[in-house]
């Protein structure tokens, strides 16, 4: 006991494994970007710009990206089901097409109340559309049993997580740079990850040998290695990976006997040749080779938060089991019970996103127009971006090809090292104080995601309007580099 | 590497404290319950019942509770703001008052998009109305800086318990029987739950005795207790505390250096007297006795899934923190920020429920008659069963004081015993099971709770509209009695 009164808890005495936890994607940057924007609020006319863009966070709808209006008009229907009684207002007055009345009916139907808990693992209902989604997207049939609704795809990688790792030897295989969701939890659960990193040459691509060396040290190292994540598109990289990229990660997971996490949310976001699903590609290799991967463990996560639905406040996803033990996925429904289920609004956006209007129904051309010029305007939006890039000195940056960033290599003066270093700065997270502070433009260090030795990077979304912003950065950077030439 | 092909994962290398951890409210029964709705539906004859009547959670909407328009509609067009440009359709043809026109534009200038990430602790205006929320409630301030919205309460005893227990010597008073999320999280986190079996003489009280009790005897087992959790109104007892009981619990608190964490998310479901907060009693006891309260560290968490809004598939909830230590509470900012932040339209619910129409406001009237009809409702629901169990044979139970809940004690014969033996399971395991066989009401055994060696009870959710389901149950216990005598 005390002698003298005292709080119970510190930062000594809690847990260290949250305490070592890293997550920079909301980390001081982004606190302090937030300041400026209330300072700005208040009126505030010290700063040198004038608002604050937040390109360091996947966030569509806090920047342009306006909500699809079928997906809305269903929702606001399920949360309040008394303007059904209306249906000639809704459809007459209010713009609402026959379509989304029946949409809603038929998921008040399948759900009941939003209000109300759903099954552990989802409404059963959704799950089957999940499942014909799948089946669509992927030309092999899946089975609804074996999917599980989650609270973003976040929820469904921590839930993966804390099944497959055992203790502080059990390793994953993670890559590098990567979005930090995977180190932090691993941090909190004392797993190992195993870092294996990407191939910047080759357009951020994985690369096997790269891999297997990983692997190879972490197990000499005596690490019990059980999983593979991989994040297809790249968050932060941007990249998309080949169908022999993916057929090369499947011979490697069987070789070493590892369960495949495909992070998928991007499936939507690529601009350049087309999105391959772990799930099909799987499909397609026991189709091609009876017997030889049939005991691979494939889990693949999906969400409505990116995307052209990019409804991240919705907080919805699910994730997809592919040969699992019974057992083993009994412990998964046991351990997603314990918080009861998914949100349910959420759950029933993620079964919209997956079945959205078809051609000749009402609200199609809507849906079509509004999906389409999100999906142009990030194209556009990335290749003025990867352009402003170009013209920078010292800054190298691949083609945009998916998701939602753009992650370009900056070369910087030895100077800005020693600046860094009496701040107790990496010289990234250095140059991108520096870049909030003149311009406003909240992007993260390559150093929150993980980079190579010797390299230095940073990681900005391209969802902001206009591209005044991008001029923003140019002129900061031309400036910073002159100021530590 | 294995010499035959295999699956990775099986129930032994996963993580084991997972698979340790037991959470009831959704276990073999109420699996079980809902395969017998899923035949019902397919038109099944075979089943002694016509409907499945799941007393097993409380889950208000699922069964009879309607929600609160007001609130509905407020989300609805927080869903669709497009509704907002036909203010006129709204108010003249579906019954939208001025003030819930007016809240939706209020929360919409605050939160963006509800399809955007919020701040990871919650929307800050969302923050400041709880804090007003609070002030009304206690009569002393709050401050908005140290409340976190979460995804539900659970989400919040899931950040906390993190926190707070280091390892496996960390030992957390939990009270007994409880809701088994305290012990399933205990469970995944390896720490130490230090059960203290609540006073069913005395309502299911605290018993300041036992408490020390406990928490000596785990104490000289080598655990670091740090906290103790209690439950109030008590889930699943029922109970609710008085003043003076919470003033022992700090006293304790205050003795043994511990945290306090008060699950109050039946603060509105309370029948016979008046809910203390633990907040509120703490500021009291701090006026009071200048010094000798202020290091106590308290956390408190409120949700929108249980008392008169019932919204549990909206997931929303917060926690209140009193006297944490900056560096501690930073930690728990990082935690929550791993996961984003609390689904968006469950915050703003969250604000509704903390702020509703006030008297002399357009929608008061019907807010105020839906309210007092869903609280009258659940305690004529309450009485009736509690009539009922007063009628059966070897059952007894105390008055209904709050909560969601009642839990009777059984007294089985023998015989009880051996036939549960025999399929492995505990006596009320199986007296449950043929209630569910026989009635389609699932309740839940008392052991899924934790119960007193050699005492036997089961929960049951007073939410079922009507009593015809309270009849079925009476003539079970009859004949089951019978049967086994």
């Amino acid at each position: 006991m005390p002698t003298t009164p005292t709080r119970r808890l510190n930062v000594h005495n809690i847990n260290q494994h949250v305490v070592a936890a890293e997550y920079a994607v909301r980390g001081e940057l982004a606190v302090k970007s937030e300041e400026y924007r209330a300072k700005l609020a208040k009126g505030d006319k010290d700063l040198p710009f004038d608002d604050v863009v937040s390109a360091n966070i996947g966030n569509p709808q806090q920047l342009d990206q306006k909500p699809i209006t079928f997906f809305r008009q269903v929702l606001s229907l399920l949360e309040n089901p008394l303007l059904l009684d209306h249906e000639d207002v809704l459809q007459n007055q209010l713009g609402y097409k026959s379509d989304a009345v029946a949409r809603a009916k038929w998921l008040l139907s399948k759900v009941g109340s939003v209000g109300a808990y759903s099954a552990s693992a989802g409404v059963p209902a959704i799950k089957e559309s999940i499942a014909n989604f799948i089946e669509r997207r992927d030309g092999f049939p899946a089975d609804p049993a074996h999917i599980y609704l989650s609270g973003g795809a976040s929820a469904g990688v921590n839930t993966l997580l804390h099944i497959i790792c055992k203790d502080s030897t059990s390793g994953i295989l993670v890559p590098t740079p990567q979005y930090p969701l995977y180190t932090a939890t691993l941090s909190v659960l004392d797993a190992t990850c195993v870092p294996y990193y990407l191939d910047e040459a080759a357009g951020w691509g994985t690369d096997l040998a790269t891999i297997k060396a990983s692997y190879e040290k972490a197990t000499s190292e005596g690490t019990d290695v059980r999983a593979i994540v991989i994040i297809n598109p790249g968050n932060p990289t941007g990249a998309s990976l080949s169908e022999d990229d993916i057929r090369d990660v499947y011979d490697f997971a069987v070789e070493k006997n590892l369960v495949v996490m495909a992070d998928e949310v991007y499936q939507t976001n690529v601009f350049v040749g087309k999105f391959h699903s772990f799930k099909g590609v799987l499909r397609k290799l026991q189709q091609e080779n009876p017997g030889k991967y049939d005991y691979v463990e494939l889990a693949s996560l999906h969400s409505i938060s990116k995307g052209m639905v990019g409804e991240c406040g919705h907080r919805g996803g699910y994730f997809e089991l592919v040969n699992f033990d019974p057992e083993v996925e009994a412990n998964i429904y046991k351990f997603v019970s314990i918080t009861l289920c998914a949100p349910v609004i959420g759950q029933c956006l993620v079964e919209l996103m997956v079945n959205p209007p078809k051609e000749g129904e009402p609200s199609y051309e809507l849906y079509r127009k509004e999906y389409d010029g999100i999906f142009n305007g990030l194209k556009e939006r990335a290749t003025a971006l990867h352009k402003a890039f170009d013209q920078m000195e010292g800054v190298e940056c691949g083609g945009p090809k998916g998701s939602m960033y753009l992650f370009p290599t900056i070369k910087l003066p030895p100077k800005v090292a020693e600046a860094a270093a009496k701040e107790g700065r990496t010289p990234d997270e250095f140059y991108c104080m520096r870049m909030l502070e003149a311009t406003g433009v909240c992007v993260i260090p390559g150093s929150g995601f993980g980079q190579k030795e010797g390299t230095l990077h940073f990681r900005t979304t391209f969802l902001a309007p206009g591209t005044e912003w991008v001029g923003r950065i140019v002129k900061f950077h031309q400036e910073f580099m002159e100021k530590y030439r």
